[in-house]
């Protein structure tokens, strides 16, 4: 197990792809009007790109096309103090409807009950991931 | 109650301190190398300002000395496709040895099993919280 200088366990890209797969929600970190921000989205993993669905004409919408943005998920038990974190940085572009028809999008509903919705990918280029794991208390 | 065009409820101010405070993990967004990332920490709310330890001369500690960074916690709940987020947008700041005295630092414990600790202030100059409230199907 390789352990980074704080103590977490790093995990390899393929352990990354496999939390992703099954974390439900993730964020997504970008400049709006050169201010940081980030906001959480459904998403699903197709291959190693995110696609979210952003609408059309919202902040997301407008500042992610063609930006590069970092991508998170992480699951947390604060009792515990255990979890794991995978943060990924890409390029966001928009997906074509004709695109869009050769992927499976099942999952990826807005919960947002308005808005129209346009399909973005993002692909994880650079991506690390951590876990931190039960330890003895230090009192 | 206010919603947005999206059809999400929009938090008041209170309202998004009131979340915070309850929050037991929080996501802190920005620039390092020029790229955006984003990296969960354990974090208290003091006032307005949220108190954050990071490890002297990690990525985040480097980076987000008197930068503009962007802060973010949300609750959600798959199933029923609930939840709130709150982000935030200020200046990170250094907290030295006497001001740190006057806090109350319980509950900031970092995770990480090693790593020193520096004290991080990180001014809510911006913020804005959403609300997902259940709505029927829309099949």
């Amino acid at each position: 197990m390789e352990v980074d200088r704080n103590g977490l366990e790093v995990l390899d890209r393929d352990e990354c792809l496999r939390l992703l797969r099954a974390a439900p929600v993730g964020r997504i970190g970008f400049s709006s009007g050169a201010l940081p921000t980030i906001l959480p989205v459904n998403f699903v993993l197709d291959g190693e790109q995110v696609l979210v669905r952003t609408g059309v004409g919202s902040k997301l919408d407008a500042a992610v096309r063609n930006a590069v943005v970092a991508f998170e998920a992480d699951e947390t038990d604060a009792t515990d103090r255990t979890g794991w974190s995978v943060v990924a940085t890409g390029k966001a572009r928009e997906v074509g409807p004709e695109e869009a028809a050769e992927l499976d999008l099942s999952g990826l509903d807005r919960w947002a009950p308005h808005g129209d919705g346009r399909l973005i990918a993002i692909s994880l280029v650079v991506m690390s991931g951590r876990r931190v794991v039960a330890t003895v208390g230090t009192g």
